[in-house]
C-alpha cells in the first residue's frame, strides 16, 4: 500500500484529538492528501456501533459484546474508509485503533491479550499502523482532564483502578514496540507537543519516500 | 447448568418463530419453565444491533463487520439471558444460534468455518445447544414464502445462490451432529409439525430428568 497508517494513542483528555487535527493541517500545508478519523466510529455504521457502545444508559452491556463492537466498528473502518485510502496513496491519522482495544480491553478489563489480538486479527485483516504516537498523561491528570471537559461516557466512567491498568497496558505496549510507538509526554504545551509531532511525522514520511 | 437448550435453525419462511411458539405452548402446560428467544436480539443491547444488521438501508456493510455484530449480539444474549436461565432450571427455546452464524456467514459468504467458530466460541464462552431442530425447507420454498410474507431485511435480500450455499451448510451441520440436530420436514402441516416436535421434545426432557 502505497499510503501511510498513523494513529495517537493514550488516555483520555491527552489532547489527542486537537493535535491530530493540528497535525492534518500540518501535513495538508506540506502538500500531503490527508484522511482523518476515529475510533469507534469513522464510517456511517461505525458511528452507529459507537453511539451503542458508548451510551451510559447501556449500563447492562456484556464485556464481551463490547469488545466484539469494538471489533465490529473497526472491521468497517479499515474495509470502508482506512485500506482504500491507503491503497490511493493518502496519510490516514486515526484516533486510536488496536492498541486502544488492547489497553482498555485487555489490560483495563482483564481479558487475554491474546484473545483481544485473534478478534482484532479478524476485524481488521492483519493491518498495523506504520507509526503511533502513545500520548502519557498519569492518572490523574487524565481525570482532572475529562472532568473539567463535563459529562463522561460509558466507558469514560469506568474507576481509577481500570485506568492504572490501561495506562500500565498502553506503556507495555510502547516499551514491546519501540519502532512504531513513539511516546509523547502529553503535559508540554499544545504548541511544544505540535511542533514535535509535526517534525516526527515529517522526517517519518520523508524516509518512507527515499525507501519506496 | 440444570435447564435445557433447545434451537431451531433453518431457512427464512420455514415456520421456525410460529412452531417456536407452539412449542413453548405445549411445554408450558406441562408445567414447564420456559424462556423463549431469538438471534439477533433477545435483549435490550441485542435488538439494538439486530436493526442495524437487518436496515436495508446499510448497503455499505462490511461481511466482516456482520459477523462480528452477530457475534456480539450472541455475547449479550448468552450472558445476561440464556445462561442465567439455564441456571435457573428454564427450558430456553432459541430461534437460531450459532449454527445460523456458521451456515449463514461460513457456508453463505464463504468464510471458514473455523474462523466463524473461533469468534463465536469468545461470544458464547463454548456455550452449545442441548438439542437442535432443522427446519429442512428447500431454497425454492423458502423464497416463495418469503415472498408472500412481504418486504424482505438486509440479509433475506440476498441471492439463490447465496441460499443455496445455506442450505448446504446446514444440511452438512445436521449430517456431522446427528445426535444434537434433527432434521423436520418442514412441508407438513404446521398441526403435524407441531405435535411431531411437541412428542420428540417431551421426550428428550424426560430423558434428561432420568439421568440427572
Amino acid at each position: 500500500m502505497k499510503g501511510t497508517f498513523i494513529t495517537v494513542e493514550g488516555p483520555d483528555g491527552a489532547g489527542k484529538t486537537t493535535q491530530l487535527q493540528l497535525m492534518a493541517e500540518g501535513l495538508k500545508r506540506q502538500g500531503y492528501q490527508v484522511v482523518m478519523t476515529r475510533e469507534p466510529g469513522g464510517t456511517r455504521i461505525g458511528n452507529e456501533i459507537r453511539s451503542l457502545i458508548l451510551n451510559p444508559d447501556f449500563t447492562e452491556m456484556d464485556e464481551m459484546t463490547e469488545i466484539l463492537l469494538y471489533a465490529a466498528s473497526r472491521a468497517q473502518h479499515v474495509n470502508e474508509l482506512i485500506r482504500p485510502s491507503l491503497t490511493a496513496g493518502t496519510v490516514v491519522l486515526c484516533d486510536r485503533f488496536v492498541d486502544a482495544s488492547i489497553a482498555y480491553q485487555g489490560y483495563g478489563l482483564g481479558y487475554s491479550i491474546e484473545q483481544i489480538r485473534n478478534v482484532n486479527q479478524q476485524a481488521t485483516g492483519g493491518l498495523t499502523p506504520d507509526r503511533t504516537y502513545l500520548f502519557d498523561l498519569t492518572v490523574m491528570d487524565s481525570k482532572r482532564r475529562m472532568i473539567e471537559r463535563g459529562a463522561l461516557d460509558r466507558i469514560e466512567q469506568r474507576d481509577d483502578a481500570f485506568r492504572e491498568r490501561v495506562y500500565h497496558g498502553f506503556l507495555s505496549l510502547a516499551a514491546s514496540e519501540p519502532e512504531r510507538i513513539r511516546l509523547i509526554d502529553a503535559n508540554q504545551s499544545i504548541e511544544a507537543v505540535q511542533s514535535l509531532l509535526l517534525e516526527d511525522v515529517l522526517a517519518y514520511l520523508k524516509k518512507r519516500e527515499r525507501l519506496s
